[in-house]
């Protein structure tokens, strides 16, 4: 079979050893395939990304979902009434007018995705503005046709301002013609949104302008209206901002016989979007009184405030709605992931009714949304939440609790490795500490490049069946969102593999790391961590160098790995091969730290070497091998090393001839020991000599 | 219930007798639910707006969804091995082989709805270009630094073109700078698509710039990246637009010791999408040669085609691809609709493996995609539109064949109220002559307010039993879209009812159209169509009016409508006060033909009635009278309408000093006939010339 659908995105998920397939999903629990037949099963910690409060494939759902399959639902009537819809609004305002402060209803509007819900809060926050943009506008014109018709009649003379705005003998209609240009502009204004450092609401062209990381936003920025993002503690920061930007239009008006010139503020700001609990962002909640402060600068700029509850609601932590534990009151909420039961791809809107422009419904639509089954889906979810007097709402607090006093616990005992636990309910984030300056060199790679929460996910999978994803933009935080189910048996589990991992973290013992990784199935040579502990290296002294030299150079031999990383040693050459041909898509590394070298003409020159996971025996398994050598040359040349060098073996192996640039120096010096070299002890020094011989 | 759902337009729905509602649906057949607990069958020929190619829940997809639920598929398995999503990646590539003429296989990124298809291609397209910017501004930087180089060491030295950029004194680092500070201008020019006339691709925030269809895209034109649309039979404007806008950057190189400037082009066309079949547009075919055309212009500007496939593709036109059949091939192409078999929310982007940007993975995601569920339904789909040698493509044909026959007869014998059958296969459109100068005011009403496609839908849907639909931008035109099963007793059903509405249209007699959307439940007075042609009454001839004036009037009681349409005359108060309550979502009517009137002071008067469907014994229904009353009021004042006059009976039900703007005029002359006016003879004449005396 060809593997067409992302296979970039596979071959990375087979680094960290998270490329296992699931064959069947029910609550906590996801069933893997063995060769034997047998169905391990995983504990699931991810939760569909905050979709599965229920968990997998509850049986009351899927029970229900096949009775609308069985009574052939009509999902495909789009423009007829669609009761299920209606009974879904009413049901959901029966929850508003419980827990939230709003004091009138919320119209809702369908959509399928947390992210078309998220575009549909824009595009209802634009058209509202827009209307008030058109209110302006009229208002403006009747004015200045009153204005023109006095002065006209005789009833009325320019005042200063008009005759100044008019210049030089100009009369009404100058007056009217110059403030029509300006007014043009002012309201031609872009619109804009605001959102908080961290946020995250989406990955289509719109909600992306509102999600913060840079790495998933920047790329697009020029599709979108942008948005400026403040911190969550400094909303103010937005007042200061419309202050400095404000546009203003010209009012002509004719008032006791005068004609003056007046400003009117012009509305550019569409709205406010936060997240009362930042998921994607690293789980970071929003306290009461940044909530209050938020609410207020809202109100001072007149902007719609919009809640997206889609993760944090539905639920997962303790109430329907995150927002109403902080006293935030939304003038829109959106709404999806578990709203859909895990079963329906479903996501709706709220408009707080006196904020709601009934011509959206004209303009907006779908034809997937708004379906009988994914409707009828959701009216099932929420009977559920509300069944009992809301008994799955503090089910999924008492679990919350739980959960976060097994996540405390593995703090305290390791307050070096764990930074904080965050979160509320069943939304929980265990943040580790940064480990960029490990003394292991294997895990600060990981930690550098990125990647540092996939590879402890991976281990977590391969050596304790847990399922766990760190946070998207906090890639040192795992998010832990199970269903409102979760048993003790399984939070204790999850227990014992933070204890290990944190474990392994402060010994810095990366064998255990990197063992579960490599899928070899002979079992890890020991299972005890061993201390490792080390400082890194100390960088370059003070005195200056008379070059920098960057040398890229595959790291990938058993015998190099092992020098690199210590504690390592415990691994047999098949299993460390494993884990190169594994790691082949993320296999540009962190540069090391430079080393000082001085050269037989006496000067210093500091080389930092920019490895690559490679090895001549496994190849260039992911194909890239070319353009992740142009990567690190990139990231050399961009780190300011005007002399980069490409090691002999890479050369060959992407069978180019990789680039050496800028090569000017003086010869003669010892290269830090412990990459590549050891394949070619005699090759690599001349090779370098030679390159800055040149 | 609360009604919170979309309220305005479920009205909207009612006002068009379009207000039923489904209970269950098979096949081509949707059931109602009726008071005495029957199942009535409506013939859908709407077809889940071309999401049917199968019917609905067709019995051998409702057994592959039921057994997936049963089996508890892991759905929510969001970055883990997804063996589903590689077999449709493949089993799509395998028709691609065999259809397109690409050359090289598509790699499949997956998404929600049609519309997160479409961004996912936007966003792909921008990132490829955003890709080329980063490569050439490492080129530029490159060779700059090495012109830099070698003019310090006296290798080169400038250009005449480079001193005179470097300006007075200016050595090679100003030039560089000047360069720099231009080239970062040209790189930062907004990214810009290229789309047709008249296609529809979305309603998100970015697919939406791409709809041409103004009302949907302009109020939020200031959301996203705006489009550039041309008309299909004229693609090379784009060309003479490219080379207008075209932006350069300075490349500045050293060659043979001198350092010269030279001039790059920026991409900044992002993308040309296109539908091979407009859908929402009206059923507009591209032919071979367009086609071809756009091929060319796109190969000219280096920017990826892109084809929308989401309505016409799987199957509905006789092939997988409609694009095939005129030897389109895309860069990339988007799914959606009947790839989810009218059971999955699910679409696909496919991008050709030699475009294809792999980081994307990394960039793009989507809590919802990607999931078993949907993947394994569309694999059903795939093989169910594959087997038998295509045998499903082959009967769509045949369908298509004899649905069109059928259309084109009753346009043969209505070739003066039929103006084309137009599309392909199951993707056919059934446009209508324009009807807004019919000789029945009703009639022409519809068709001026933009809502004759909702009227003729009500009419077959409540005479008929058949489920129709105008497209969204062409609203004379029907879209006809049943499934791969439709039968010949429901294409003649549908013939029956279009003969129907034809004759009725031909001799403009409205009550047949009006009776069927009061839903009151006595039978129409007769069931023959009568003859009430009659040319429009004639404009005001053109002698200069001495004033324009509007009238903003209700229309609404029986008598003034027997005497507004005179086809009416059979209705009794009952039915037309009951129509009159439904139409009130929709009750702003077009304005009358302006009315020449000699005022006793002999000056001429044009006298323009604005209309509204409403009567005081109906009340306000919809509770936007007064938004009404405002709307006609700006109508007329944007129609250059200086004087406006608002009814008493308008001022009494709003409850407000409704506006009588701008009056200004001579006393005295007759209103035209039939508005209104019976309920109150005397009042209204004197009304108006007291507003024209003030």
């Amino acid at each position: 079979m060809d593997e067409l659908a992302e296979r970039y995105l596979g071959r990375a998920l087979s680094a960290w050893g998270l490329d296992v397939e699931y064959v069947r999903a029910e609550g906590d629990l996801m069933y893997l395939a063995d060769d034997d037949g047998g169905q391990p099963a995983v504990t699931d910690f991810v939760g569909g990304f905050g979709s599965l409060f229920f968990g997998h494939n509850h049986p009351e759902l899927v029970a229900h979902a096949r009775s609308l399959l069985d009574a052939g639902t009509p999902s495909h009537a789009q423009l007829s009434q669609r009761t299920e819809a209606q009974r879904v609004a009413s049901a959901l305002n029966a929850i508003t007018r419980r827990e939230l402060d709003a004091g009138e209803p919320y119209e809702v509007v369908f959509a399928n995705s947390g992210a078309e819900a998220v575009e549909a809060a824009m595009k209802h926050a634009e058209l509202a503005r827009v209307f008030r943009l058109g209110a302006l506008t009229g208002e403006l014109a009747e004015r200045a046709r009153a204005a023109r018709a006095q002065v006209r009649s005789g009833e009325a003379a320019l005042s200063p301002a008009a005759v100044e705005l008019a210049g030089p003998g100009g009369d009404i209609d100058a007056v009217l013609e110059e403030a029509g240009r300006r007014n043009a502009e002012a309201l031609g204004r872009a619109p804009e949104f605001f959102a908080l450092e961290g946020g995250f609401h989406g990955k289509l062209v719109g909600s992306l302008q509102l999600t913060h990381n840079p790495t998933f936003r920047l790329p697009f920025q020029a599709l979108g209206a942008r948005a400026r993002f403040v911190p969550a503690d400094q909303p103010e920061d937005v007042l200061k901002y419309v202050e400095a930007e404000q546009p203003y239009v010209l009012d002509i008006v004719a008032e006791d016989g005068v004609v003056e010139v007046r400003r009117l503020a012009v509305p550019f700001v569409a709205g406010f979007v936060v997240e009362p609990i930042q998921g994607e962002g690293g789980i970071n909640e929003l306290t009461a009184q940044q909530a209050e402060r938020i609410s207020d600068v809202c109100r001072a700029v007149r902007c719609p405030l919009i809640v997206d509850e889609i993760q944090t609601g539905a639920g997962r932590t303790g109430s329907f709605f995150a927002s109403s534990r902080i006293g935030l009151t939304g003038d829109y909420y959106t709404l999806a992931k578990s709203i859909g039961g895990g079963l329906a791809k479903t996501s709706m809107l709220l408009v707080r009714q006196s904020s709601y422009v009934k011509e959206f419904e004209l303009l907006h639509s779908s034809t997937y949304a708004k379906d009988s089954f994914s409707c009828a889906v959701t009216e099932k979810v929420l009977e559920m939440l509300e069944r009992d007097d809301g008994a799955a709402y503090r089910q999924a607090a008492e679990r919350g609790t739980r959960l976060r006093r097994a996540l405390e616990e593995v703090r305290a005992e390791f307050p070096d490795v764990v930074r904080r636990v965050r979160g509320r309910g069943l939304l929980l984030g265990f943040e580790f500490a940064d480990q960029s300056a490990s003394g292991s060199p294997m895990i600060r790679n990981y930690a550098r490049s990125g990647f540092f929460g996939f590879a402890v996910s991976g281990f977590l999978l391969r050596k304790y069946g847990l399922r766990l994803m760190p946070t998207g933009s906090a890639p040192n935080t795992l998010r832990i969102q199970p269903s409102y189910a979760i048993d003790d048996a399984a939070i204790d589990r999850l227990a014992a593999g933070l204890h290990d991992i944190c474990a392994v973290l402060r010994h810095q013992d990366a064998l255990q790391l990197v063992h579960p990784l490599t899928a070899v199935e002979t079992p890890a040579p020991r299972d005890d961590v061993w201390d490792f502990r080390s400082p890194e290296p100390p960088g370059p002294d003070a005195e200056p160098a008379a070059a920098r030299v960057a040398f890229v150079a595959e790291l990938g031999t058993p015998h190099a790995l092992r020098r690199f990383d210590p504690s390592l040693a415990g691994l047999d050459d098949t299993t460390l091969r494993a884990f190169v041909a594994r790691s082949a898509p993320v296999r540009a590394m962190a540069p090391l730290p430079p080393v000082r070298c001085r050269t037989t003409e006496g000067t210093t020159v500091e080389v930092t070497v920019f490895p690559l996971l490679v090895d001549e025996t496994v190849g260039d398994g992911a194909g890239t091998l070319a353009a992740d050598v142009a990567g690190q040359v990139g990231a050399a040349h961009a780190t300011g090393h005007t002399t980069v060098v490409v090691s002999p073996a890479l050369r060959r192996l992407t069978g180019t001839d990789a680039p050496t640039t800028g090569v000017r120096g003086p010869n003669g010096f010892q290269l830090p020991p412990g990459f590549g070299v050891d394949a070619e002890p005699a090759l690599l020094p001349a090779e370098l000599a030679e390159a800055l011989r040149s």
